[in-house]
């Protein structure tokens, strides 16, 4: 097996920086689009060979050194008796939102197997199939909250922050919940196949580090040492993180995803003895593949070729990506951090 | 007059940190909502007594230390031919957006008179009132060209940053011409009698620093050359800019304003030999004002007591916040920062 990704999260030396990208599968890939003509997107999570299928697409259509599972962030919440709908232009929708302590306390308890048994064979299938790691991964407790508090997407995530500050005891008690859901997701991820896996903060850049600090890194710090005994390496990503790098530096996590609002080379300064995980713009691969050369060359010469690197985007692939544009960058990162490999 | 904040701009020490609110007159003050029951935000700019009358009410209730001039970052745009609407709950609206070339050729030459005659009038007006310094304003031309492009407020400035993927001509030719009316608008403030001028980067946070080095910040060193014989402190504030300090350091302001998601500490220590402003988090100002007072007091913590410390919101004044707590927090700021200036 290509283990170049997994040899990088543990910052030991490789032949060539490993590359993946977040959300690799879905909507740039044809073959994608194909599937979801005949499924919809909790139809092919429920399906376990539709979603190793789907998950090894992009492994082989562009050669990336990871295989990340095709799951959504709110796919574990049906196992806490939340219904989820997804609606085209807008993502997941939560029709009832847990907003009350109440709410928190009529949440189901989440037993993996029962919940979301399906995707952990897809995981073991993809493991089986071989080629390259299997990545798991979950959301966050704070970006969890978020969908379950707003009910949907949200630019501020207004609704969450209100709770925060006019009951606090409520927000608390949803991030404990939700903490020990994740722990049980990923652990049980992980005793399917997962090599490694990645909690996903996308809405956590609401807040400022004197919030993260005393409300979100204390959830974060228990669900990490939790899952600290199963030795497979964690990343921490979080969108719109470059004020809260210092924090996550100690969140328990060994690697560090950063978006791409933020210097490589200043971020992980900030984030001693850990790997880190970026950081191209995904929007430029909406133009001349010049500008995509132009920013990977810089970012590789950031990382400036130390164990522990491993090339993604700062954010998801957008959808009208062309594929062969992703293909052409993982060819480009695996090429230049080579070469600079055998340099003396 | 109260110079305090003039001082801290500078750098001088002063008897007192200053402090004063982004959106400070706007819909927190009671004494505002009934002006607008009778006029709406177009009316009261085009009003220069209005005007005046609206920019001093939070300097009476609230105490601060400057009167930032009450406007809209769109003000300027019909006078480069582009009408605006205001919807509620939307905020501005463009119908005919700014999308192609010949759209930017289109926009009329910007002459401040012409344009904003009664709010260079009110700010004369405030300036003859004399309890504090004037603050005039403008959005930066990032932010101006995302209104224009998008037509509204947008989350991720989608619109914009295609454009300046795929047609980066026309992104330059748009954010050059803004510049142009930016510098024009400024200095026409200057003139009437502002003592200090802030730039709005509102949507600058889409922005990684490897854009914001080739395509926002050239504009940005020309317009603020363009200012700095004027001889009044300059302030860049960028929301989302964590990221982007070790730029806006040398984009030419003398003043970098903070958003509320980056330690002030660790910001300034970024922007060697310029003042900062901010940096608290409004949504705190909705919960009990405890959370308010311990945030406050770590930043004047974090800023040490050194000269050039504006104390600021890291946004807006939200429009549900009690204003008796925006005076509470004036007055523990005035308090906390007159006793560390005593200390030996």
């Amino acid at each position: 097996m290509n283990d170049r990704l997994l040899r990088a999260y543990r910052r030991e030396p490789g032949d060539a920086t490993p590359v993946w990208f977040m959300r690799q599968a879905g909507r740039a890939l044809p073959e994608y689009r194909a599937v979801r003509e005949r499924a919809g997107l909790a139809e092919i999570v429920r399906d376990a060979a539709l979603c190793a299928e789907v998950t090894l697409q992009p492994v082989r259509r562009l050669g990336v050194d990871g295989a990340i599972m095709f799951a959504d962030i709110t796919t574990p919440l049906p196992g806490m008796g939340v219904d989820v709908r997804f609606v085209e232009g807008v993502g997941p929708v939560i029709d009832r939102p847990v907003r009350t302590l109440a709410d928190v306390a009529g949440l189901r308890t989440f037993d993996p197997g029962e919940a979301v048994g399906p995707l952990l064979d897809a995981i073991g299938l993809v493991r089986g199939e071989g080629p390259v790691p299997v990545l798991g991964f979950a959301g966050a407790p704070f970006t969890l909250a978020s969908y379950l508090v707003e009910g949907r997407s949200s630019r501020d995530a207004g609704r969450l922050v209100a709770l925060l500050r006019t009951e606090p005891a409520t927000f608390r008690a949803l991030l404990e919940r939700l903490t020990d859901v994740t722990v049980a997701y990923l652990r049980a991820q992980v005793h399917a196949g997962a090599q490694a896996v990645q909690l996903f903060d996308s809405w956590v850049g609401v807040l400022g580090p004197f919030d993260y600090e005393r409300h979100v890194l204390p959830h974060l710090r228990r669900l990490l040492s939790e899952l600290a005994g199963l030795d497979v390496p964690t990343i921490l990503f979080g969108t719109g993180n470059a004020g809260l790098l210092r924090l996550q530096a100690g969140a328990g996590a060994g690697v560090v995803g950063l978006d791409w609002r933020v210097d490589l080379g200043e971020a992980w300064q900030l984030l001693p003895g850990l790997a880190v995980q970026g950081n191209l713009d995904p929007s430029l691969l909406l133009g001349p593949f010049d500008g995509v050369a132009e920013q990977a060359g810089q970012i590789l010469e950031r990382a400036g070729g130390r164990p522990g690197h491993v090339f993604n985007l700062g954010h998801g692939v957008l959808p009208s990506t062309d594929p062969d544009d992703l293909r052409r960058l993982v060819d480009l990162v695996h090429e230049r951090s080579a070469v600079r490999a055998v340099r003396p």
